[in-house]
């Protein structure tokens, strides 16, 4: 368990600090898009839960383990509840087909982490979701 | 615009037909992944809205005109507005890249002739949404 | 009916000519890369009718009309049933998601005109399977 | 050869349309990824050559037909010669595998008529390329 | 070689877990479609070592290193010889690109492994398959 | 940092012998895939640096991480200029969309390591970019 909270905030720390290297590059385009990536989920015609679980949902189709978790936390802190989670998951998984269930087993495993219920204790390689 | 609905009436009597020879094989897992996929969008903890814009978005990002088309209808018909969609198709577009706006402009068309506004004048070739 | 067998007869023209002028070009790997497309499917330790649905398993997960129509083609010559064309079907609907069923409904309508059943009457727009 | 030309200038009718009703829509997001879009490929430390390429060889990988024509005519314009794309259409060729194959005859056919060369007889369904 | 193993047996016990997990929520759809996975290989008109290679070839053009992992396992339990798991290799290869190269890097090894030849003495970040 | 090292090292080792076990098997499709791939970025009319960026955008839109360090390995030695490779993941990230952003970061560490600077302490899980 320790050395997966270390490997999480591992993730965390790298994920933050190759943010602010590629902001920091002079190249506006990737900074722009950078913004307007943080755009799109700002509360609309659409409130931001709904707009959460769209993102969630492409993420899981498009099969990006990175994406599915912070999809899962950005929910998770607007309120989705367990039950909404796997409609978003059944949706995901039907639209994109068996190929999402890996994904779905880590997408599970972290909304589990984030839950403090049955703590995973893989090791989980990639330090993809955290 | 007459040919064009005579194409989209075309259209909709080939799903319908080829659903239903589909439907009569005796495949059983095929007819479940139907029944399935039918199961999905139903109302649970997420409402049909919900559910609809969520297959949306994933039709969008795996760039499917004839998902879109259908989602876009079903969305329709459950309340959704101009302004919700447009927001459903700035999360596509920015999850999925530049890559997606052939499908946006296709999909754009086909909401206006559903709101009955700016019908268009193109023959579409495909059939692929109607 | 008519209108529809000019039109698949023009896109075997179509594919027939543009191979023609692609193998033509004085490009080496593109050549030599199409060699390799027809070398893969020759018969070896797996037969040629195992491998004709690998391809088709293939292309279908991929969703691209051309690829499932050619190899639905291939298929019929070295003798793959009706019932048959249906499991490799569900692999690749339950592997790939509901996302691929328009591209089912193409394929079982081009089946259906090799197996002279049910001839479609659409007119089919992309003129990709033929 | 003149139905032809018609479905080209319909089709380049319809895309300039759906864009300016895209962009008129008020959602800020959409608007400015189109912004995005085009701000990408000026020239900057690449030239608008190799940019053009880049988009090219991104969109056969990604299999968008649209999107391939868009590139194919920015890089004729630019002064990609006919053995510049075949080296482009390699690359993705061996990158995509023959997935792309079907993309590739689109491609060449639509190269071709910008070139003014073997003009193409086919009436081209999709009405996706020019 | 032993912090391979563990990392295998980690990662089998981590997949048992959370399958167990997901089909002990309370969505039927989600459950169904597992059921509906497993039904999809058993055999029928087709013998389930070729449905296995199908499934097979269609994780490796999908690109996902756990799905293949799994039909490799399955596949070497019904017979597929190494000439065969080459052949659809291939298949999957020249259908799918260069891109699939280093997936069929981790089959390889993956094969390599379960045949008792020459173990892989890499640490296998992943821990995707086994 | 020595873990680091140490897992890179590892990486290339298990590159190497695999590719060696994967070309001293008797199919010669892979084998003559494997050739063809080396062959397509050999200069021609267009220079190594260019196919080298192609190659490299291909697999951002792709998002293959072996892949993008590879084609980035390959850009340095030939002279691509950090502003030059933000352009490239420019092109990759728009085309591609924020799906591509995951791979973006690792990308620019990567670079970063290349290039001497910055160098990662992150353990980096999948030990696929080295």
């Amino acid at each position: 368990m320790s050395a997966e909270k270390d490997r999480v905030a591992e993730f965390s720390a790298f994920r933050q600090r190759m943010n602010e290297r590629i902001l920091a590059e002079d190249n506006q385009v990737v900074r722009r898009f950078f913004a307007l990536d943080t755009q799109t989920y700002k509360a609309g015609a659409l409130e931001v839960k709904t707009k959460e679980m769209l993102g969630l949902v492409a993420s899981m189709v498009l099969r990006c383990d990175d994406c599915i978790s912070y999809h899962i936390a950005q929910c998770k802190e607007v309120g989705v509840t367990r039950d909404e989670f796997f409609e978003v998951f059944s949706v995901g998984l039907v639209v994109g087909g068996s190929i999402v269930i890996p994904h779905l087993r880590r997408a599970v495993d972290f909304l589990d982490r984030l839950e403090g219920g049955a703590a995973s204790e893989q090791a989980e390689g990639c330090g993809k979701h955290a």
